[in-house]
């Protein structure tokens, strides 16, 4: 069913072929003009989720106000004419990347954060992450009368808090929360309250911050930069945070479990300038340059990064190996639309679009690309040829993470495994695919020293690697298609 | 909760003090192109409601395809981009008139059709008439887990076949109409039927029509004409009929109860040239005009309708009067917007948009002045003041109605009892309030015979004529607020 | 040339095949919120052009301000955005119908007032009419290195009031149009003036009007009306009035003529609740139909006007002959877009989306359908089919103005001569090709007794009426091709 | 006058205090769809002008078709209906930064590509550069009657070349180019030839490139890498190529004079993946900043770049002084319009939209900041402080460039003298005003050996760098006010 016809998105070539955060979350409580602090914040966060965003604000004389639009959030929350519609102290927002299968068909009804009236009042969501029993879940609701408006796996909360018993909706939330299996950080705002939760394994990030009086929930740190605020603390693994006019309150609703935590966040979806575990994304990434050099050397003239994402790491690279730092292809800033392709075909068009190689740099010299990942190899393959044709001597390509081998279950948009290049060959067939003269991966040790591990515990990891390594912290589900016996009791008893 | 901006909506000088027709719906089953039919049915349906309009198809293949627009059907379902995303042989649609506390506050998500998807397929439901226990139904369906997602009352209904144990839709859709109150014409469309269903006093209308092998369900013959589809019947009080590609099957779900139509669509609802148990709504507008002229003749110059309601009844009063008949005010076929009224302001700058007097003929001469009916009395005044600025020596007005003293609870959109004129004044009073020479209205028996009845049965009245008698044929539930107890009965032990 | 994409115009199937007037045009002196006023005074003149609409605006602050769209005039400048870049006391407006080769191409390049900046000052210019000579004087002006900007015939005045050598720009306008032929009413705007010129025959209407302290010129009384202005006089044919802070001037810059003002006014094109000459544009049409009951009567139940511009004429036709005027035909009011047609085809869709028979007081019966005029009779056709489709028993068609048998070369839209139906058949013939078992019409001495001349002057006829006679008041150069003798010399002698 | 609202532009913080390159300009000869290639050669030269973009292509059966749009050329000419109205194997296209004056207030009359019909037929033009005597032009051809269509200094070619009296476009085009002053890279397209002209000091780059068959003109080689095609040659300065379908025609319609070529192209207009006069654009910038780390040296922790055009001289600056380059300020990719400021302004808000400190890496770090240039000196105040505030321990800048002290008159928007923060403060004042512990300019000297030259030649330098030096290499009329004999004359006695 399709209500509204989806935005044009960006084509951005170089970015085609990389793992996709979902979203990013953001909440702000007790600060004037709230939804417009939340609209930079969402700003900030871009970087997880490109194609829809939203915005929740209350006020006691209009209650409930939301503006949900595809597109980026520059497009739509920098009017006064929708700000204006979004007025109060308190309000949370959401910016999105739908997942691969309705990509370019993103419905507004799936744009987040969600809204509900529960006989105790309205209540609005947004989460990041993703919930592996959705499925079941949905089909044992529908099941029992009620009627999903959307595709989103989100949905599956509201509608458990809404047959929970509980009289408050913190209470209703736990119900659910307990329910529901995954990976999910989630902010949600009622008439007097800012809530903020991430599940017992801490898969994605939340942080708390402070401006003046006001609070400030966020993805990352780099969002509460913008507004000037001040970082406080990471929302811990299993906690969940409860903001009133009195204060903040810290809950454990849920059984301990080891954390989790996405170590990809450090490689890609993160921005550089974030801080996560008191560890700066841009230091993690320019000592995984610095590793990798180590671990997978080469004699070479120049030390490129594709940019943006593999700059820090080149730094890295160059300054571990000596070799000089060069910018070998120039980005275009002005990010392009898909152009229509004139029939006299351009040869890997879609890369110039935006890049080109910086010929006179590159003419006649070996050199060395630093990257942060292969997803399907796709890209990678052209831009060997843009520097190829550019009349590099030899081409050497050094990722900034180990082979992607496996998908992820847990918000991140990625294509099914045997589409992952390095699902299917060696090192060595995908440097032929590829067209390099050398190919090199960080390894996984590598990475979890990069990051500040002594070593990895293969046992129990310390974060969560399941695309490198395969071992997934959860049972999935949906995807296994197993019942889901301590649902269905749940809803047989307790709840409605 | 504001999820949309409304749409600039027409601002009618003339028409903003006539009572409303809330919702117009149509019904298309077995024909190519079944959207196109539609969306040309709905502009025959525009006179009906017009902030808003939708349109759900169907087709095995993209399964069910929805738009839903604010503003008229000829701004949106006119596009090619539009129709192409609403396939198939089968769509029903609605066009909507909010009610008076949302005006110009539609959200889009209140509008029709709506849909669900229930455990055994999706139903889409377009509905005109109004719910009496509709806020009754919603407190006790949210406080069992249902999320109400507009402020619709046909989504209680929607609610109630969610949770209704019966095993295909048409059950539930008996289950859940047994338990709403009120009026209603209902049009729904499931994966392999069209169900068209009237509540058991047939308040408001629906006709059944056939187009080659194709059926096709309607609120008035007008809309049939457009599409050069022929009149099959009317769909009668408390049937529900299904068609399917089987054919049509006739269902009495209701206990039997005399029938009630709404006497105010011949008045003014109903376009003149559809047909309404047999009679033309023009024909009946003549004859009344013939009665009225009867009832409260005047000696004068000129009988000039206050277009384009007025006019047949003018007709009708011109011949029984023997007075000329003439265009005394000249309609701008350009309908306005809001134009900015300079500060220097123009007095009845709203009349003027849309009307001017013809001046000319009207200077010095004695005008008797036909219109439908009075609400509030602010335009009549405005019109009365035109007419005499122009010239007139006399001003007689003469209304097609009797008193309009009640308000509608059946899906018209009336202001508040004691913001009806004819609530709070005598005619006397009225005719000094809108500053004519003498006031005449059609009396309720007078109306009766117009339509064709020997007499008004006092006991039982053959029509729906609530808003001039105050008789209202069922109890009022939501406005008496008492105790709905069968509905919660049933959702205690049935339902979910 | 395509700069910016016409708009999507109102398929108005009724009014296919009517003649159309090619503007309005409309300026204010001396009142608050000019601009305003305008804007009201435009959409008042819409039916004289509804393809796009401008207005040009001046405050010394500002200077010129402009706003030039395709569309309706209510479509844009009911908008506080716009009206806010139309500030002062003075403006002019113009709405525009395109002729018939660029019908659906208007360049928002063509849409007047146009605007020149002269050594002396800023000029806004807004036309009325059609230069006949246009072609021959762009041609040579461009040879002496102007550069067109439009295809108006308009700019021509523009590029030679640039070269004149006069000192102001009054006298700049009388060298200009002293070179034009044709038929012009022409309004425009200096820093300090508000000018007014209407061509020596007067064959278009201009109006003077008074509000207050400001002075109003208009194309008809209707657009005085709706601001609550006096009418003061018309502009007479070759008459310029010059309005200025002191007051109004008038000169006569051209040689006298016989005035020849265009009858087709009173036939169509003026709204009828104008006055032109004395005489309600209303009653002259009710007594053309008088006229034509006592020149073509016929026995018939019924007489229906084709709505709307046959309506005047059918109540006179109805009271001169008795026979009982009827609404055989419904307008829908809200008129269609060019909505979608079905695969499986609509018979008569066209007319089907504005209009309907109504059936049950046409069937059985002898109906007189009173129309206009009829140009190409294509649209006569379809209506007298739904009108027999309905069940008409006979059907006459009565029609209000003489055979069209010639173009027009003076503003208005006519379809090349041998397009005319009136030109190449006779009246039995014409009644054949549009089915009905009678037609009449008007005689041009019925129309001139109508419009309140005791008899036409065969010589030196009263009106314009070279539509209906071929007797066209001025050389045609541009058709004729001739040599432009005077032109060249007083650009090769004076100008520059 | 305003015609148009202007289109909402970027607000580009850190962009802000940057000189601003008026426009770029690209033409295509003689390929299929030669629109889609001006239009990706338009997006790869957009760093040249963000305002506004047009194209004209011309084919036989069409003329000239003009699409002319505000915003980046991935708005509007990446849509289908949009390209379809651009048919043909001949187009051009011009991208435009509009002067300081008009900022904002673009008109659509003001986008180029001009367009004009002659008597031997239309041509199109579009200009980058600046035309010193433009309003003396201008004054005079309105005094003889020619008429502006826009504030452009461009349309005085325009006029120009209407007025001449030669008998083919290139000759009246000769005509034109030999009357106005100043700095212009021209394209013009008529229905057979697309000419190329580059004034006789070459201020402004023109290159000629191939692809297949087809001839192209760009401002740069980055837009013809785009599009794979093969840098020929640069146009020379005062040159006219003619290209037809009989190849290429090289004339010299000028005096020789010694060539100018701007230098501030190297420093920051150009593109780092052109290649001008034989030098990447990228190589210069780094060779500047070795230069600049030898002339200006500073013992420090951290180079940084401020980003994106202190990039490559960061790097070469790290590279000659052995200090380690790093991000120490974020780019978000995700580039902000203005948001809405809360009322509680966030300190430094437009920096921090489009930039963070990596605040990890600086803490307690000694920081090198490379720059550009300095204009106004405020958006320098910002970053400094932004670093600071992220805990840098020292703050050292290092300019580029040479101190800008003087405005360009040559098609580049300065602001006024005294606004230039070198016009009126030392360095030393500089370095208080921008609050750094040292500010380091690059030498005349250094920048002209960078480029690759052994000296400056003081008395006749090699490139225009009027803007370090006060050096103009033409008179500028407009500025000065003197008498435009020259001009005068040539009106007066040959043309018209």
């Amino acid at each position: 069913m399709t209500d509204t016809p989806a935005a044009n998105f960006l084509s951005d070539p170089f970015d085609d072929d990389k793992l996709r955060e979902e979203c990013g979350v953001y909440g702000v409580f007790g600060m004037d003009e709230a939804a417009n602090f939340v609209a930079l914040g969402l700003h900030a966060l871009q970087h997880r989720g490109q194609e829809a965003a939203g915005i929740v604000s209350y006020t006691p004389d209009t209650g409930f106000n939301t503006v949900r639009r595809l597109g980026y959030v520059r497009d739509h929350f920098t009017k006064q004419s929708v700000m204006d519609i979004l007025p109060g102290r308190m309000a949370i927002g959401h910016t999105r990347y739908s997942t691969a299968g309705s990509k370019g068909q993103t419905a507004l009804r799936d744009v987040q954060p969600l809204y509900a009236d529960f006989a105790m009042g309205g209540c609005a969501i947004a989460h990041n992450g993703n919930i592996t029993n959705a499925d079941a879940l949905r089909s044992q609701l529908i099941d029992r009368g009620s009627i999903f408006q959307s595709a989103s796996d989100t949905e599956c909360i509201v509608h458990l808090m809404a047959r929970s018993i509980q009289k408050n909706i913190p209470d209703r939330m736990k119900d659910a929360l307990r329910i529901v299996e995954g990976a999910f950080s989630v902010i949600a705002m009622t008439r007097s309250k800012l809530i903020g939760v991430r599940d017992p394994m801490g898969v994605r990030p939340l942080v708390l911050g402070r401006r003046g009086e006001g609070w400030i929930l966020s993805s990352e740190t780099c969002a509460l930069d913008i507004i000037g605020a001040e970082f406080v603390r990471e929302i811990e693994p299993g906690e969940m945070v409860i903001i009133t006019s009195s204060g903040l309150e810290s809950l454990r609703p849920f059984e301990d479990r080891d954390p989790r935590f996405c170590v990809f966040e450090y490689v890609y979806f993160s921005r550089p300038d974030s801080v996560i575990g008191g560890l700066s994304v841009y230091e993690a990434r320019r000592r995984i340059g610095v590793e990798l050099a180590r671990e997978a050397p080469v004699e070479a003239d120049l030390v490129c990064p594709v940019p943006d994402s593999g700059t820090p790491a080149a730094i890295g690279f160059s300054q571990a190996s000596g070799i000089p730092y060069a910018m070998g292809i120039i980005k275009n800033q002005y990010v392009g639309r898909t152009f229509i392709q004139p029939g006299d075909a351009i040869r890997h068009m879609g890369v110039r679009l935006k890049h080109n190689a910086n010929r006179r740099s590159i003419e006649g010299r070996r050199v060395v690309l630093v990257d942060d990942s292969i997803v399907r190899g796709t890209t990678s393959q052209k831009i060997v040829q843009m520097v190829r044709d550019a009349g590099a001597k030899e081409v050497h390509m050094r990722i900034a993470s180990p082979p992607t081998r496996a998908s992820c279950f847990y918000g991140v948009d990625t294509p099914e495994k045997a589409k992952l290049l390095a699902s299917r060959m060696s090192v060595e067939e995908m440097a032929d695919f590829i067209r390099v003269d050398s190919l090199g991966f960080l390894t996984i040790e590598g990475l979890y020293r990069a990051v500040g591990m002594a070593a990895r515990d293969a046992e129990a990891p310390q974060f969560c690697d399941a695309c490198f390594s395969g071992q997934y912290p959860t049972r999935l589900l949906d995807v296994e298609g197993a019942d889901n016996v301590r649902t269905l009791s749940w809803l047989a008893s307790g709840g409605q």
